[in-house]
């Protein structure tokens, strides 16, 4: 293998697949990146059990030329050591490796060599079957992940609730996360001949949003038994299934509600901010909410050894009883208002000790429920 | 007490405070910033045993009005709370204080309420005998500052060499750092009545170097018994100065140097950056240094489990003996080259086992002093 590339290019690569590179792994062949070289392109490969990244790098980019391979063929190299030593070359890299698998890699007058993997050991990439499929926007895609995983459970006691749940049925997508004691769901239309149910763990997710960055494009979607692929024309993403069921969403969701008010998110979200510099001395961040004279929305915290804060926020309109005093876990609030782009929301209560639901005025496609704490 | 005032200006002060107040310490008053406010200004005090940042605000600050105090008094406020809740006040804050030292925090339709102490508690400032003083720039002060102190003792085995020697004699004053391996040595010339050597500790003059950041001003210098203080028209810094003796430097200067080459320093700093990729796996980040037909100077680092990195640059003039070959701890070599600011140094080596003399070209102010590790 011997070829001429782009120190910026080389670099940006190697970042992008090392993002599914893991350190710890029992496996040294899997802490390096698998690099093919053809005469028309190179490819980048980095994963673990879980998250496999490829990427790969053709002759030129925006009609620039970045790459001439010299002679075809595969090593596997260390990913921390390409990386940091990429990063600090100064101008074009030439990279070849000799029989012994040693990597020499030039830049001007600094020469490196680090002693390479047999590519032959590294894992195959999952087979993807590319018949059916999913077209999404990276942009919508982007947005759908930030307004759910957040809401995923941090505990690996249940496995299932680690992932974000996608269904797909007729022309939709369904999005849900939940820990139990909350849930984020976010509904899309979305051109698709797949059908049924997957859980994808919000960790792949997370990194398919770092991936995408702000490069907008057609992104792909394709499942096969054990995994999801989302592919665009740069790189392709290949997330492992979570096993397992996952809880029944549609019960958990409240017929009706005694109460409904409308606020300002931004404002909410400020307050509920505030009031959480206190509610951190409780269990579960607990922040008050209480009606006040059917006008107003009290917002307070307090803790016996520090002091209190509250504030009162302008109710933009009201729906039902009047009485109502409820306690949340302040961060839950956040994480959720946090998400939402549109100016009001409507908060739909069904008594003290019920869940609330959340939903942005003027867009049925995200709701947000969550369930109140004892605050006694 | 009871005040109003901008919450911005308010904030910024007690964050510039804040620096000196510790979490840790088992005096809870001290875990709280003093506020003092006159008819004229408001003084924030905040300190730990080593360390003491006074603030004052005046009622206007470049013509606008920043604060109006309608009752005098005092008060200690836990920090944490304090900037934590005015940071998230989106208005000008009304602040008062009850006869059983609840602190009322008020600002638009947001409340707070906070237990202070009563501030007879608190620990005195240190006393400033004002009639001898240095005058220096803050700016001239931040980079003999940075000059030095990175080249302090990380180990408390010998106190002294955790601080700075400041030593002020005729119009000089020279600072010193060293960890026993390297030296770093400053000198300027100032205007000054003070006579005598002082250690000071580095984490008080970095904290220093945080508060004056980017405001350029000048600042007077006072030595008491315990005591360095740095005053400026905003700020007092009290540091309490380490007791101890400190090493003879002037021992320490090489008399004589067998080779003397010169580089360019940002060049150089790349290329021992590179080095310690592999350096890393040493115990002193070793890079060895070695002069090539008396024209070159080659860098490189190996590493048996991950390879090897060298490089060669131009020498621009070399002096003396032709051949060499040295090795460093590279971290000790960045460092230094970091803090100068000249395009080119002067190397000067006495042979393999003596300390490398580091000097900018055309600025005899600063020398750096690295002593070599053994490399077999």
């Amino acid at each position: 293998m011997d070829f001429l590339i782009d120190n910026e290019c080389f670099y940006k690569a190697i970042s992008d697949v090392n993002k599914a590179v893991s350190l710890k792994t029992p496996f040294s062949i899997l802490s390096g990146i698998k690099i093919i070289a053809y005469y028309d392109s190179l490819v980048l490969v980095g994963g673990n059990s879980d998250l496999v990244i490829e990427k790969v790098i053709p002759l030129a980019v925006d009609g620039v030329k970045v790459l001439e391979v010299i002679k075809t063929g595969s090593v596997v190299i260390p990913a921390i050591h390409l990386s940091e030593i990429i990063k600090k070359l100064p101008a074009k890299v030439h990279l070849r490796v000799n029989e012994k698998e040693l990597v020499i890699i030039q830049s001007e007058e600094i020469i490196t060599e680090i002693f390479g993997f047999n590519s032959d050991q590294y894992p195959m990439l999952p087979q993807i079957d590319e018949t059916d499929y999913i077209k999404i926007s990276s942009s919508e895609l982007i947005e759908i992940i930030k307004q759910t995983t957040f809401a995923v459970s941090k505990s690996e006691s249940q496995p299932a609730l680690t992932g974000v749940k996608m269904l797909f049925k007729d022309s939709h997508l369904s999005i849900a996360a939940t820990d139990s004691h909350r849930l984020a769901l976010r509904e899309i239309i979305v051109e698709s001949n797949i059908k049924g149910s997957f859980i994808v763990p919000s960790s792949s997710l997370n990194e398919l949003t770092k991936l995408i960055n702000n490069n907008y494009s057609e992104i792909r979607i394709y499942v096969n038994e054990s995994f999801m692929v989302f592919k665009t024309s740069t790189f392709t993403l290949f997330a492992r299934l979570i096993e397992g069921n996952y809880p029944n969403i549609t019960g958990l969701l409240p017929k009706n509600s005694k109460t409904t008010i409308t606020l300002d998110t931004a404002q909410l979200l400020r307050g509920i901010d505030r009031a959480c510099l206190f509610a951190s001395e409780w269990k579960n961040n607990n922040v008050q909410l209480a009606i006040i004279d059917g006008k107003k929305l009290k917002i307070s915290s307090n803790s016996s050894k520090i002091g209190k804060i509250e504030e009162t926020q302008k109710i933009k309109e009201i729906k039902g009883e009047t009485d109502l005093t409820i306690s949340l876990d302040g961060s839950y609030l956040i994480n959720a208002l946090k998400v939402i782009k549109e100016e009001e929301i409507r908060l739909s209560f069904g008594g003290s000790m019920r869940p609330v639901l959340i939903e942005p005025i003027n867009n049925p496609s995200y709701i947000h429920l969550i369930s109140p704490v004892r605050s006694y």
